[in-house]
Order: structure tokens, then C-alpha cells, then sequence
């Protein structure tokens, strides 16, 4: 059976898996004070040319928002973020259970603009009756977005800018960062988002590793970080598990290589659904697709391929999502271009 | 650098690690979902004799506690513990962060009896003002505790009758289990806990493992706890990576030869102290040991050997603790010997 | 200066505040222990024909939703409301804090339907990835809402049936009860909201008390509900200033006299804004009014009136809120229809 | 049956009584924005001496324990505390609920001392692992405390000291402030109090108000501290009933003269029972005083006289405390008198 379901349906990238073979046996200390931490926090600062940068490793995408977020702000703020967020969707609650609102804007194919986030603040604090309200005490952006999508270096500016207008910081949650990074035509780099953003994430998880999410505070991270990533569970005793992984990930480009092969077997994807007159219900830049497909055509496709079902688009149609990772292989291309 | 720091200085054990490596590519559903994951549940039940147990898989220990611990207590109660118990002291607060106060009574090498437990509650309902106070609404033991030392089946199994005359669960805290099944002369296994209480986890990050603990209700799980592990940012998107991994331990016995591994060593060295005339501050029957050492002499063997400082026992004398594990070889023992 | 501002401007009923008087020297028990606070329950459980009732006194609005709707969920539950709802939008994020998330419907003049909710649940259990969704708990109305708009007994009956299909609690916000009780054409009576909820409140504060809400377990509260609501810090020592208030206005229709009142004196008020052809936002049968003024009208009106800002409607409209109370005596409002 | 259960079993002061009463039509602001609580603030920041201080009015105490303490903490760290503080015994978990754990401190007559509290707080950051623990992260007292028992300003000023050097709040509960502040003897005044803490507040529910504390910041409040007010469900509505009666209690000195009161009844009373011989087990400069019963006597008394079971002392001997308050007055001390 084909698989095209996620990017994190294999375990790690041969090369991650290959160094924790070697490391296997060297003792280190735990909780990540060991030196293979060190040294891929010092590869990360390099990557994002944010030489004060504070680093932790945490092992998954919705610990990591709960855990940042929950650092971030003050009990009586919340969150701004798309409606199709993946904080406001599909995290259980895990923000609210925090103690924190999520104050959500309506998407654009899984994205916000400056101007939204603008107006929002500015009624905010028109409103007489703010204080008996949320106070919106952060911005979250989702780069890749859930629908695949990117964000311009411009528009990350902007947004940045109205976040330091009222002083509130700007998080980026990069659970697919690796495929944004290297999607043809974007100007959104890792020193580009280390300079527009207060928070950060490069996922892990979603781009090779067996677990774990590299945060990134590009000039200060909240008072005793590393206190609240063990009071919320998010502390690994066994942190070199983490370290070794990013390590890796950040040497010989391996972080981009990964995504490079994810995208190149995306464009072949998405070059077969086109020859084959598929409909698309949003193109996007990076490993995720949206394919519309008739009821039936969907259930005898299934059969031989696996993919996610998205939403039903009406009584007849679906839209499914198909996903390439840097496990993908070529042929696996051609096969489902026989089968559709 | 001779290493008796703790039992999760290294990786993982070398049997773990070959079938991380051999199942790497292949796909798999995300989220526990896979037949890893089912085929360890499986094992686990067997080992437990407890056909009806519900098992899930978490990555760590403070992080198993908060989540359990809040799965099983109302808002308005909370876990009675020892005051030494890890919970109360070494968790950063995280399960204060879930809303529950920790109701502390005074250990004896770090076990608390029965009848304290059953004075409590009895003493708790005779106030007029319980009202007002926190409900004890479960019992947390550790076993081995963090001193090392172990129940007996017969005061578990007392301990186990309060707690349902009460009928408030009893859970353990088997971050070190392993340690705890193959020490010489306990009488206390799986079965038995399976038993007894209501809740209690088979630790792997100290017994060989990346990272990982499973998690087993005998009986029943609280409702919906595989959300409630989400909304704790406790669920890996790739569960299998805790799966193989306890489908390898709980494979050919290698969760108790590892342990078994790590007390032979254990007692090996407990010989060694005993022969140099060592004081202890505790013999406990697993891994961890407890040795007094004057100050200077303290300082003399830091330069050879890797432990951890304990506690400050007097102006000239030191706790501090030497633990074994899987990864401790006979020759280490022996170089220990020669530096003594 | 006239005031229509809201209904919650003096301070308590004459006939609420001499019964304080009455009684001030009697030595009570506290924490609503006291025979006033039995004697006002008694009454509230014949208002309501519910003789299994369990009543609790709280002191406001916002501290009554948050620690019924955290009694009234598990940790993974959310809580179904209007997105106007009260605890959507102006009660600070006090649910949230509590971790619990609102699932907001698109209201209509503040109100939702019971095809609404079933959809919503429909989907929602329909979902695949349901399991990492918050789980819909709990329906929040509020009757009067928002907008001033009732249920009918029909509306509340369906939204009841699907509740209990869905084995979920209902739960009405009754901060301006009395006003929807005494509205004309109301079908939806004390007995008919204990029918069909699980949960409600009688507001106090709003309908002539000097604080104090009552809550209705109409079957059943939850479990040790006195000391949840000793645990959210809202419980008063003196108990009795709420039994001693609910005890009068439960008395000789008082509850009902207050909310005729009001109405009788919003209705004189509407007929003076129609007379003087004035639009209405909103035209609601109970003792909000909501009336469209041209910018600069309201800020003539408003300086021998005082009134509440709605909201902004278009560059030279805005949306304000006269409201009656049963402070409000007939010279104001003739004072009123002279002023317009 | 004569009252000396507690300081709360009549309602308010009668000049308390009287002033809501005299201003209960007059239309005012919600939510404390009144002239009355400005005016209360006014006289209250004149009698702590304290120009700048930032004042709230609260409800009861257990609600302003949690507010303040949830306000001046961040979410790593807890709340140094006696352990018979009323925080860690008495309000059914609030503290635990708002996230902060109790680190509790042995206590001497219901005190602790600046040597504890520095030792506590050196020995913390002493320990290798204090980031894996909850840090100190204010210090609270109460004042009188639970025994009755009063702070000297030496005291008071070492404790600053020591929280100052350590950069941590220190609050004091004065639920029962009033009486601490007239006893004879004591050098701890309002501007004493407001010099050495960062937070104190000024209890009225236990002398003479219905209801109502003051939580007074004599140099800045937590920021937005009225938004956490209102998320913790904390804030009035009718914020008037708050601050008509502290301007009525800070008018005359009438918060004075009603603690004086009640010293003067505790002062006979104590006469009474040192005449009659009986045993005190703690013999507190305030208004409660603690008496050693056999248990026979005890039952004896209980039949004309209402007091609180305090703790069982022995098999045949009860702690039982005895409260005077504004509302006692000579005769019932006569009376106690006849019947001793």
C-alpha cells in the first residue's frame, strides 16, 4: 500500500538513527546538559544567525506550543491565532488547559495578515470594556500553515511590526519548517524568521527525527524555561535523545536535505495530479496536497493508496490531503501515477 | 571516568536499539496506533496476568505522574504521598500545575505504612471542617522509592485494603520498577501490583530504554484518557518510537535481565563499600546505594569516580549516592575496587 | 442626570436591604449554613417545583459561570455557547482559566438552536480525529441574553433533547432571569428551566440584590460542589448575606415584583422610542433596548442621559443599550420622552 | 445560648449597616469605579502612609489569598508559608488550584521567623537540582495568626529583609488584621505593615463588614491586576457594597474602635478563665483564645455556651477556642462568667 498519509509515518532519517547507534553507550549527563545539546544549539544559533539565542529541546509539536505559549504569556492574556490553527483545532484543548483563550482570527488558506491582526488589537483596546476582557498578549502563525502554505518574508515583517507596536511577541510554529525553508520561490529563511519572530520551532518530528522540536527565543527566553518545561512534563531525562537528533539534523544541511527530497517528490506528486486532471482545492508550496476527489473515486483509490481525509466538500466530493516526506521515494511517485 | 551517577547516563540498551533500527522504514499509523504499540500492550497484559488492563505510553516520568495523577483526581482533591516521595519534591510543581495539592506524610526510607495512611483519612473525616480542606483522593507510592528500598507484598496489599475502604485508587510510581522485581527476596511482582492498585507505570527510561513509560490501569482507565494525554502535550505523533521499544522489553525477558544486570552489579559494589569499610546511610535492596563520605575524602574520589551528592549530613560528611544499571560492567565494579 | 446605563446602578431592594437590617445582630453559623440560607433553598426548590433541588449561593455572575462549568466538566471537556455569550467574550478568559475551552456557535440576536448544537455534535463524533479534539461538555444559554432575547419553552425543550442524547448537561445563565420570567408571551417558566436544564442560575445581583446569585442542581450537584466553590474562592463566610437576600426576594413574589417592574418601565421606554421614531437594533421583550444613534445625537443625549455604548455600527451610527431596572421610576421616563 | 464560635456570626457594624443603607438609590459606576471606593482608597492609602498604594477590593479571604498569591507569582514558583498558615490548611486547595504549590515551614505559635525563611531560601538555591524544584518564590504570614498570635515589627522588618535580599514579595493576610492592630502592646502599625510588605490586605469580613477585604499594594499591584481580579471571578458588579462600607470602616476610625471592642471582651474573658482557673493552651494578645477542656467539661459547657472544637488534645482533652468580636458585649462575658 502506497503511503501518503503524513511525514511522520517512518521513524528517523537514516543518518539521525545512525548517530544514536554510535553515541549509544558514552555516558552524558541528563536533562540536557550534555554536549551533543550544546553542540546543536550552537549549529541552530549559526543557522539562524542569532549568536544570543536560547535554545531548548522538547519532544512534540503541541507540548511545544502549551509549554511556550503557556511561558510567554501572563494569566490574564491569550492567543491570536488563524481560526485553522493548529493550537485552535486539533490540540485537544491543551492551550485552554493552560489557563489561556485563544483568540482566533478567520484564516486565508491557513493565514492571518497583519492587517487583521491590526485592527483586532486597535478594538481591542477601543473597546470601554477591554479590561473585563482577554487581553491578546501574543501572535501564533503556523509556517508551513495546516493547508501548506508560506508566509513572505514582507508579511512576516508586517506582522512582526504591528507585534512590536503593542509590545507582544510574535511566535512561529514551524512543525513543518524544514519543507517552508526549501519551497521554491520562498524568501523566508531561518535568520529571517529568527529576525522577525520572538519564538520559535523547528520541527523535528514532522522532518526526520524520531521525536522532538528545537525551540528557538532568538534574543531572551522567559525567566526559567527550563523550570517550566519540567513543571509541564516537557523535560526529557534522556535529553541527549534530543541533542544527538538536532545535531545531525543541523550538520552537512541534513535538515534541508530531508525537506529538499520531501518537496521534489511533492512536485512530481502534484505534476501527476495535473496530467491527470484532478482538482485541486489548494495548491500548495510545500509536502502537503489538497486533492479534491468524487465520493467513489475516493473509497477505490483507498484501496490501494493511503492518504488523509480532509473535510467533506459536499454530498459527492471530499478533499483528501496527500503527504510526501523525505522518506518518499521516486518510485513510489510512478506507481501512484499508475493507479490514478 | 568510571560513571555511577544514575541509571540513565546512556542510551538505550543495544537490544532496543537494533529493533529501532530494524522497523525504521516501515509506515506506520501515527499515535499509538500501531501493531507495535498493540503487540507491547499485549505483552504488558500477559506480564500483569490482567487480560482487561488499558496501557498507554508516555515519555517520561514527571510527566506520567501530572497525567495520571490528574486523570484520576477530581478538582477537589488531592494524592497523598511521602514527603520524600518525587512528586513532592523533584517535579518542579507539575502536579500543583494540574490544580492538586500534594498531602505529605513523614516517610521511613522513603516508605510510608498503612496506617499512616488510614490514620489520615480517619482523622480527615473526624474534622469538622473537612469541608474546607483538600479531600484525599489517592494514594501515590514509589516503588523502588527514591531511597532504593521496597514494599512488601503484604504492605501493599494493606495499603491496597485502606485505600478501598476509602475508595480512593492506589497508584505507583515504578519509574525504577524493574530494579524493583528482580531484587533478592522480594515478593512483590507485576501480578501482585496489577493487583493492588489502580494505577502504576513500568518505568523505561531508567530500565533501558530511549525514553518511555507505560502507563497500566488493571481495570479501567479514567474516561478519555488518551485525550487527556494530548491536552498534556504527552502524546507522540510517533508512538511507535515508545511501542518497539517496549515490545522489545517486554520480548525474551529483557526488561528483567536488564534489571537483573544492573542489581547484580548493585550488590557486587555493595560488597565492594563493605569490604573498604565504607559507612552506609541506607543498604537498599536495588540499584541505587547510599554511602556516607567524609568531605575530603568526597572531594579525593570525585576526581575518579562520577556519583551524586545526596544531602550534607554534617559540616565534615556527605551523603551521596552510587547507582548501577544495565550499562555497568564487572571491570567497572573492579577498577572501583582498586580506587577505594 | 438620568440613568439607563444597566440594572445593577443602586444598590439593593428596599424590602432585601430592611431584612438585612432585621436580622443583622442574629448570631448565625457561617458558610451558608444558616437557617436563612435553608429557608431561602426551600423556597427556591417550590418556585421551581423541584424538591430534589440543590441550591448554592455565589456572589456574582462571572464567578457562578466559571465554578459551575468547572464542577460540571472533566478536564477534556469544552463548554457549547453562543459566541456572544457572556463567558465568551466579557468574563476575562475566567473559564479558560479554569482550562476549559469555549466552543462557540454563530448566534442569532444572541440565541442558538438546538439544530445548531445536534449539528455540531454530529460532526463533531463524526470527525476521525475527534480523539484530539476538546470534547463538547456541557450548552451554555443564557436566558435573557445578551441581546435581551428569550428561549421558548420549545426552543429550551429541543435543546434539552439533544443534550440528553448526547448525555451532556444544560446549563442557562440566568444573570436577568427575572426579567425573562415576567416578560409578556413568555411561555418558559422557573419549572419549565428546571425541567429541562441541568444547571441554572436565578440571578440576584441584576434583579435587586446587592449581590448574590443562586444556583440550581435541579436533580443533582455535582460532587462536592460546597468545596469547589470554597476552592475557587467563592464562598462567603457570612453565607447568610446571600440566604438572608434569596430568603426576601423568594418571598411575596418579590423576585417577580422587581422584574415587573422593570418591564413595565422598558415597555413605557420603548413606546417613547417608537413615538419618537427612533430605529431599533434590536427590539427585545425584556429590559435591554437596543437603539441605532446618529453619532452625534448620542452625544447630545448623552449629556442629560446616561446609557451604555454598544458598539459601533458604520462611521456616523453606534448601537447603545438603555436598560430599566426596577429602580427606574415612570417620571424618568416621561423625564425621557421630554429629553428626546 | 451565648456566641463565641467566631468574629463573623452577626452581620455588619451598625454604622456600616447604616451608610449602605443611606446611599442605596444613588445611581454609581459598576465594577468599583464609584466614588465611594475611590474615597475608601483615599483613606486607606492615608492610614497605611502609603501615598502611592494600589488598592482592590475583594470579597473573602480565601479568594484574595488566591488572587494575590496567582497575581504575584509566576507559574514556577510557589508560596512559603507557616504550616498551619491558613493558606496550606483551610481553603480547601485554592492556592494549588491557581497552579502554586505551598512550601510550608514549621511553625512556632502559629510564626514563622526571618532564620527560617532565609535558611529555607539559601539551602534551596544551594541544592544542585533546584531547577527540577518549585521555586520560592514569595513569602506569606498572617497577622494575627491562626493562634492569634502577633508579628513584632523587628520581626516583620528581619522577614522584609530577608525577601527584599532575595528580590521576593512578601504578603500578610490580615483577614483579622483590625484586631492585631489595637492589641496592647504591639508596635506593628497600617504604615509599619505597609513599609515592610509588598502586599498585605485588610480584612472586613471578620471585623465588621457583611462582606469585603482590601487588598492594598503599597508600591505597584501586579499589572492588570483588575483583569485578574475579574478572571479569577472575583470582582462585584455592584463593586459600591465593597467600598461604601471601607470608607464607612476607615471613616471615625471606626475599624478601630471595633477591634477595640472586641480586645476589650477578649481581655475580660481572659480574666474570666484565669480566674476560673482553667488551662490555656496558647494565650494570644488578640481576640481568639485557645482553652485546654477536659472533654466531660466540654460537653458540660457546650450546652449554654457556642465556641469551636479546636483539635483533640489527648484522650480526655480538647483545644477549644473562644472569639470575641465588635458584637460582644459586657454581659455576655458576665453571663460566660456564671456559668464557668
Amino acid at each position: 500500500m502506497l503511503f501518503f498519509v503524513n511525514d511522520y509515518g517512518q521513524g528517523a532519517h537514516e543518518e539521525v538513527l545512525k548517530r544514536l547507534v554510535q553515541t549509544n553507550l558514552e555516558p552524558l549527563p541528563g536533562y540536557g546538559g550534555d554536549r551533543y545539546c550544546e553542540s546543536a544549539k550552537e549549529k541552530i544559533r549559526a543557522a539562524c544567525e542569532a549568536p544570543e539565542a536560547e535554545i531548548f529541546f522538547l519532544t512534540g509539536g503541541t507540548q511545544t506550543n502549551a509549554v511556550v505559549i503557556d511561558g510567554l504569556l501572563r494569566s490574564y492574556q491569550g492567543v491570536v491565532s488563524a481560526d485553522t490553527g493548529h493550537i485552535a483545532v486539533h490540540e485537544a484543548g491543551a492551550i485552554e488547559y493552560t489557563g489561556h483563550k485563544i483568540l482566533p482570527l478567520p484564516h486565508r488558506e491557513g493565514k492571518i495578515s497583519a492587517k487583521q491582526i491590526k485592527d483586532y488589537l486597535k478594538t481591542f483596546y477601543q473597546d470601554g470594556n477591554y479590561e473585563h476582557m482577554v487581553f491578546p498578549g501574543m501572535v501564533y502563525l503556523s509556517h508551513p500553515t495546516e493547508y501548506g502554505t508560506l508566509y513572505t518574508k514582507q508579511e512576516l515583517s508586517e506582522i512582526s511590526a504591528v507585534c512590536r507596536e503593542y509590545d507582544i511577541p510574535l511566535y512561529l510554529d514551524g512543525a513543518r519548517l524544514g519543507y517552508g525553508l526549501v519551497s521554491p520561490g520562498t524568501d523566508v529563511t531561518l535568520p529571517v524568521i529568527a529576525r522577525y519572530c520572538d519564538a520559535f520551532y523547528i520541527g523535528g518530528t514532522k522532518v526526520g527525527a524520531l521525536c522532538g522540536e528545537a525551540v528557538v527565543f532568538p534574543k531572551k527566553a522567559p525567566d526559567r524555561f527550563l523550570t517550566i518545561t519540567k513543571q509541564h512534563g516537557a523535560m526529557l531525562a534522556k535529553g541527549r535523545l534530543l541533542g544527538i537528533q538536532f545535531d545531525t539534523l543541523f550538520s552537512d544541511r541534513l535538515y534541508w536535505r530531508i525537506s529538499e527530497q520531501a518537496i521534489d517528490m511533492a512536485q512530481r506528486m502534484t505534476g501527476v495530479f495535473e496530467e491527470k486532471q484532478y482538482s485541486f482545492y489548494l495548491k500548495s508550496p510545500t509536502n502537503q496536497q489538497f486533492i479534491i476527489l468524487e465520493n467513489r473515486q475516493m473509497e477505490r483509490l483507498a484501496q490501494q493508496v493511503s492518504f488523509s481525509v480532509w473535510e467533506k466538500l459536499d454530498e459527492n466530493h471530499t478533499t483528501v490531503r496527500f503527504v510526501t516526506s523525505w522518506a518518499t521515494r521516486p518510485e513510489e511517485i510512478e506507481e501512484l501515477r499508475q493507479i490514478l
